[in-house]
């Protein structure tokens, strides 16, 4: 079965200037919740300094309520963040670098080594509980907005690394939104190649929509055998470093393609739909970049067949 | 070598509300007659009451500039309208019908059947001439706004029936932005087992990308084989039957994809996107759907690797 990792609460806010309120955020993962998603990416335990986005984060997990076959996940950038979500009592956490050494810089203040040794303190901790799950985010796989493109064998280290890490899911980013199916192609094949009999969905892909490549990207990720896919509600999110660059992948333009191609996913596309659009009025009426959104709300076809 | 054949100017404008002035028009054509496009649809011979935006087709025609290997091309509805391009001079006309009887009762007033009738007489007098070509376009293939989703038999029925009239290039239309890869391989595979000998780049993929599948549409064509794309500056465009349905695929978005993946088109990137960005200028800084054009735009990258 093919799955997608829902990004928007917070990769997603965490990019976007109106900060959306505790009970908007509330409602937002509960109402992701019901969709059939089983991935959520609820939040981060992070400076609410640095991130404002992302201050509540705390609160929010401590008011959702559970539902059966879903995780919410937390985002942590080191052991401070680490032991925050645990004493929260958070079961499934995200760990991240970059390949790029000067967008770590810039990110996070350290170096990718620095970055690797920090996580394998954290893994180490995490290790000895027993029953946390751990997803890997690498950023700039295919370029960085400091650095332009980035060498194929780089970026290969680097996600060998975070595998190494052992941990259960590695996020595979294209943060500005440069990749090709050419590029995807070179990065995805040698890591399915060495990883796939591994652990199943151990590879996931995270598309940016920066120059309108994302879903041609996840195409040919799919075809390669890829099974998880990071996407975001309303394609919400960008890079910080990237001034103008559009968001994540759209959750909707994502499940949209992979509905009509006939790939299950158990998610409901109209409660998906229904979510983005009622998010696109909580956010005063922002235009959200998904274009299946965008034709669900107009209600493009007087039969309705493809947006339901 | 990939050809894209540009539909800006008569598609796109066609579908936009704001008409451009003709100086603006011949600016345009201009423009785009200069980044190494072969094939630019420049205008329409059809009635000034019925399509306001195509009213000065006729003067734009005599104003353009020849351009050593580019062709502009003209669509005629009817015997009436090819006998004005004639007149004229002009050398590069389109035909065109639907699928969906539904659509060309509300399109152009007449059943599929009759429209055949109609384009068989304008082949005829077109082939008297004999050094006139002929592009034929299908609307509707993937799916009809009245009709809803579409046989694929019913599709290629029509699709066969425009190839024997004996056009130069048949251009496979998705009007209202609902194939996807799947269905793109169900209406392209025969169509290139039957007709790939008989003429070099008799079949062209037409996309909307009214839920944001159009390139990841055109990226499944070209891996058929498929040697012609249409797409329009800027993602210009809709479908005036489909309220709220977007544009065609955007030049831009299709050119970046495919010069990244190392495709030659002989076509310069920066030219298309430095016309996208003054049509835009020019239309009242309207903002277009094409995300490489709104990524130029933002310049994104300190490092313009990707955006030049």
């Amino acid at each position: 079965m093919i799955k997608i990792f829902e990004v928007g609460p917070r990769d997603g806010l965490q990019n976007e200037k109106t900060i959306l309120s505790l009970a908007d955020k509330v409602w937002l993962v509960e109402s992701l919740a019901k969709t059939g998603l089983k991935d959520i990416e609820a939040g981060a335990f992070v400076r609410a300094d640095r991130v404002p986005q992302m201050a509540d984060s705390e609160e929010l997990q401590t008011k959702l309520s559970p539902h059966q076959d879903v995780n919410f996940w937390y985002l942590v950038p080191n052991r401070k963040g680490l032991e925050r979500a645990l004493s929260k009592n958070v079961k499934n956490i995200a760990l991240f670098t970059a390949v790029s050494e000067t967008f770590n810089q810039n990110n996070i203040g350290m170096s990718v080594s620095d970055s690797f040794t920090e996580m394998k303190q954290m893994m180490a901790r995490v290790k000895s509980l027993g029953d946390i799950k751990v997803r890997g985010y690498v950023s700039t796989v295919w370029g960085c907005p400091f650095e332009g493109k980035i060498k194929p064998a780089q970026s290969l280290a680097v996600l060998d690394q975070m595998i190494a890490l052992e941990v259960d899911q590695l996020s595979i980013g294209d943060t500005i939104g440069v990749a090709n199916p050419v590029s995807v192609e070179t990065i995805i094949k040698p890591l399915l190649q060495n990883y796939s009999s591994r652990a199943k969905d151990l590879l996931a892909v995270h598309f940016h929509d920066t120059r309108g490549t994302a879903l041609a990207n996840a195409l040919r990720a799919f075809e390669l055998g890829i099974t998880v896919f990071d996407s975001s509600i309303g394609g919400l999110g960008g890079c910080p470093f990237a001034p103008g660059a559009a968001g994540n992948l759209a959750t909707e333009d994502l499940l949209y393609l992979l509905k009509e191609m006939g790939v299950d996913t158990e998610i409901n596309y109209q409660k998906i739909c229904e979510t983005g659009m009622e998010l696109s009025r909580r956010m005063k009426d922002k235009t959200f970049t998904s274009k299946a959104l965008q034709a669900f709300i107009a209600n493009c076809t007087k039969n309705t067949v493809w947006d339901s």
